[in-house]
C-alpha cells in the first residue's frame, strides 16, 4: 500500500498491529476517524492511553481493576465464601453478563499447558491456595474451558486443595441451549448422558 | 456486557464506535492492548490523535496531505498534464499501489447521487474545472466506480468540460483478471464484448 501522507501511513500501521486487523481494514478505520470530530477522536485516543497507563490488576482476584481491589471484590453485597475460578478476564465478563453468580472470582491467567510452556508457576495458583487458607471459603467453582488443559488444571488445583474443607465443583458440561443433538460432538453428548440430571433439578434451575 | 473497571468499559465503548467493530471485538482489541508495552500503546494512541489533529487535505487535488500540497502533487517527476479523477482517497491508494499511473489526481469526495442528497455542489467539481482552465492539462481519466452514480458524474463533468481542449477517458470496464466468464454479470460481459480491444493493444499493454 502506497500512502501520500506519513501521518496516514503511521496510523494505518499502528491499527494493523491489532489482532485480526489487516492493512485494508486499518485504512477503513483510519479514514473513518479522519471524518470524525477532533474532540471525538481525541477522546478515543485518550481512552486508550489512559487505559494502558492506569489499568491495575486486583490484588485479590487478579481481575482488571481501577484501584487496588476490583469492583467485584469491593462489593459487600456479594458472597465472599463462593469463589469462581476462571482462566481470563474475558470469562469474568461473560459470567457477570449472565447475572447468575453472586460470589467472587479468581483469575488464573491461563491454564496449565506444558506444550505452550505454561506451568503452574506462571498461573495464579499459589495465590488461590493462599486465599483458601486465609479467607473463609466454602465452595470453589471451576469455570474453565472444557479441554485437556482445563481438566489438567482442575485436577492439579484439586489435589492441592485436598486438605482444605472446601467443596469443589465445576460448571456443567452438556448440550448448549439452542444446540441440536445431531450436531453435538460425541464426547459432549456422551458426557451429557452420563452426567444426566433429575428433571426436578432442571426445572428448579429456572429454565 | 458488565465491566468491573470503568477504564476498560470506556476503552471498549470507544472501540465499538468504529465501523464494523462490535462490543466483543472491541473487548478483544482492548485486552490485547492491555498486554502490550505502555510505550507501544502510547505510540498507538498518539498516532491516532496526531493524525486527526494535523491531517490536511491537499489544496490542489484534495488528497490527504501532511502539508499544504500532497506528496503526489509535490512530486516533480510526475506528469502534471494527466489528471486521474477519483471518488475517494482510498481510490488514490489503490491506483498508486498498481504503480502504473504517473500523472496527478483529483479527489471528488464522492459521486453525484440525488437519492443520498449529494449534488455537484458538495463535490470538488468546480475546483476540477478551475484546474483544467488554469493548469496545462491534456487528458482527464475518470476512475470512478462502475455504477449509475459514477456514470452520472462522468456525464455531468464531461458536459462542463466540453469547451476545453482536453481528452476525456475512463478506465476500462470488463472481465477482471482471475474472474471467470460464466460468473460475470450480464452487463459487464455485454460491455466487455461491445468494447472489445484489438489483441495487439492487449499485448502491448504489458499483459
Amino acid at each position: 500500500m502506497v500512502f501520500s501522507s506519513s501521518l496516514l501511513e503511521n496510523a494505518v500501521n499502528e491499527f494493523a498491529k491489532l489482532p485480526g486487523i489487516g492493512k485494508k481494514t486499518a485504512l477503513r478505520l483510519v479514514l473513518h476517524l479522519i471524518k470524525q470530530d477532533v474532540k471525538d477522536v481525541t477522546a478515543f485516543s485518550a481512552a486508550i492511553a489512559t487505559l494502558r497507563q492506569e489499568i491495575k490488576f486486583c490484588s485479590r482476584c487478579h481481575n482488571i481493576a481501577d484501584s487496588q481491589l476490583c469492583n467485584i471484590c469491593n462489593n459487600t453485597m456479594r458472597k465472599p465464601e463462593i469463589l469462581c475460578v476462571v482462566e481470563s478476564i474475558r470469562d469474568v465478563i461473560a459470567i457477570e453478563s449472565t447475572q447468575q453468580f453472586n460470589g467472587l472470582y479468581h483469575v488464573l491467567g491461563g491454564t496449565i499447558s506444558p506444550l505452550d510452556g505454561v506451568g503452574p508457576d506462571q498461573l495464579q495458583i499459589d495465590s488461590l491456595i493462599n486465599r483458601v487458607s486465609t479467607e473463609n471459603i466454602s465452595e470453589i467453582i471451576f469455570a474453565l474451558n472444557p479441554n485437556i488443559q482445563g481438566d489438567t488444571t482442575i485436577y492439579y488445583i484439586g489435589k492441592k486443595l485436598q486438605s482444605f474443607p472446601v467443596k469443589i465443583t465445576t460448571i456443567a458440561r452438556g448440550i448448549a441451549f439452542g444446540g441440536e443433538l445431531e450436531y453435538a460432538d460425541e464426547m459432549t453428548l456422551a458426557r451429557s448422558i452420563s452426567n444426566r440430571i433429575p428433571v426436578e433439578n432442571y426445572i428448579t434451575a429456572g429454565n
